[in-house]
């Protein structure tokens, strides 16, 4: 993720946090990561990156120490990618940015894709973070990501990641869950 | 800001933010426009951006409804960047993203460049945007951007943006204020 000589002069803390973060795809695979998606074919389906970009974006993303890279628990050489304490630091700014897309873009369907809720009282939890039922602040480990009035339903084609997002959710629980089918990214995915 | 063809697949509100926003610079001028800065030298000079980069983006982010190009005001021809409503709506990302650098990549200096201020008592304002003094939720424009522990002095060749800030400044006040003399960026300047 190379930077001009000028940007890394910035010794702003908003320029350091975007050399690591800002660029098109980097948060969009934060996001995932906060979703459950740990393995690489995962996070390539999902969100149809070119496999070589998301190769230097998680490597990035792992030599900052936003994610960790670690043996998936007995899948023998098979690796995932977890967010580190640094990385859960992130989702007040991945939320914020999602709720302004939704109140600024907002998708076809008309209003959000996607719902969080406080998975204690299945509340809304708004962008500032707090559950609106119990008011009490929540972090990203207790949301619970539902499908919003926006959100178109998942083709039969869809990969697994959009079809286990069909129904309600909670972060930072790996997705697809165990109990579902892991189907590849299809072939040719650049 | 042309982007491959399955990234603008992506429905995502945050696909959709990160569209607009999702560049490493993009950011930064849209944070330079709420501590004030609303002229093409002056974002120049103060994120040594390059003039053709900064062109692009503040093309971008006008054409997307960000900001909005106007004239100065008895500026004759010079004309002047200005957050719009939907711009104003970033606001808690920036800050997030912020205070998220500050928080994983402080400044050599040790702790945060800028401190966030409730203008009306003075008392610090959280991430999250409310005063720890009153309580009260705390829009960008009651915000005073105040020089922190981390922040350097500014040198004598200082740009006024980066002279100005030296100081307490109120968020969506002209940046530099109008008794400041103007400098022109520096030659050479790519």
């Amino acid at each position: 993720m190379t930077l001009p000589r000028d940007y890394r002069g910035q010794t702003c803390s908003l320029a350091r946090a975007m050399e690591v973060v800002g660029e098109r795809w980097t948060l969009l695979i934060v996001r995932d990561a906060f979703y459950g998606v740990r393995r690489f074919g995962e996070f390539a389906a999902h969100l149809s990156v070119p496999r070589a970009v998301l190769t230097d974006r998680l490597a990035g993303l792992t030599a900052a120490g936003v994610l960790d890279r670690r043996p998936e628990p007995g899948a023998g050489r098979r690796e995932v990618y977890v967010l580190t304490a640094k990385g859960l630091g992130l989702w007040p700014a991945v939320r914020a940015l999602t709720a302004w897309g939704e109140e600024h873009a907002p998708p076809p369907g008309g209003g959000p894709r996607r719902l969080f809720l406080h998975h204690t009282d299945g509340a809304p939890v708004g962008p500032g973070g707090h559950c609106s039922g119990c008011g009490a602040p929540v972090p990203p480990g207790d949301l619970l990501v539902a499908p919003g009035p926006g959100l178109a339903p998942p083709g039969d084609d869809a990969d697994p990641i959009t079809a286990a997002l069909a129904v309600p959710h909670r972060l930072l629980t790996p997705l697809p869950p165990a109990t579902a089918p892991v189907r590849r990214p299809p072939k040719g995915t650049p």
